[in-house]
């Protein structure tokens, strides 16, 4: 059961359903960060947002952005994403043990300046999204169709008119 | 040194001139927490930012929202945010780990469901924007002014128009 009084839907929907004045810059941001103009195409930034959410045990977030990778066609990871995750993972645990190191073997994978900055700012934002779904109770479905079928409106429509 | 190219101004700063994109949903949602409608004052806002940014080791963020908070008249806390930073810890350690107890103490203590969700959501917002400054190894200034000197600016006209 959720810790707050919300409307019965499930995850991060309920949040933004209750409470738009917060839903407005959150679904802007995740518009911006996961559709918006980079390099990182938006299959890879799912991906990426899918990964921090698993590690983070976020099964909700874990579950849709996996799903929405999916329906926008993700592949197996190349060097250049692996690397990527790489720094994705330093993030999720903290910001500051990411190293000239882990940069410089995204760069030699052929990520540029655009891309690390993306793959650090998308990490850090699912950092939150994780502690803003699990750190209210939200609820979590157990079955794989409602993640589905959610995941497919956001691979379609994106985030700024989200399905609730 | 930053691990990408960016301009040469310290913290989140140096972040929101170089990738305007970004910048506009991030300005746009602390302007939403920290300055938006709550029942959380401005000054218990920034309280809850320095405190999450301080245990993350964010010294950029910590000593710019700790300045703030002192700007706007922060007090030593009340029974009522010393039971609200206790759900932001642990928030910024795993959102999974705060207890319907937690909850209930915040409440005993004369916290609303909105104070105890715009506690949550700051605190998990912190944990993106710590991630994102300490991430990409964005400059950190060492002199107590200049936070001063910024954070008077971001007290006096919030987050919409930062200084720089």
């Amino acid at each position: 059961m959720p810790h707050i009084d919300l409307p019965p839907l499930p995850g991060i929907a309920a949040l933004l359903a209750g409470h738009p004045h917060t839903a407005a810059p959150l679904n802007s941001l995740a518009e911006t960060l996961l559709r918006g103009p980079s390099p990182l195409s938006p299959a890879e930034r799912e991906t990426i947002a899918a990964y921090v959410s698993r590690a983070n045990n976020c099964t909700f977030c874990a579950e849709t952005h996996g799903a929405v990778a999916r329906h926008l066609g993700a592949e197996e990871p190349d060097a250049r994403l692996t690397a990527l995750l790489a720094i994705a993972e330093k993030v999720r645990v903290d910001g500051r043990s990411v190293t000239s190191g882990d940069v410089a073997a995204a760069r030699d994978a052929g990520a540029t300046d655009q891309a690390i900055h993306d793959t650090v700012l998308i990490a850090a934002a699912f950092s939150m999204f994780n502690r803003y779904v699990d750190g209210l109770a939200t609820l979590t479905p157990h079955n794989p169709e409602q993640y589905d079928h959610h995941a497919r409106a956001l691979a379609e429509n994106g985030y700024l008119h989200p399905p609730g």
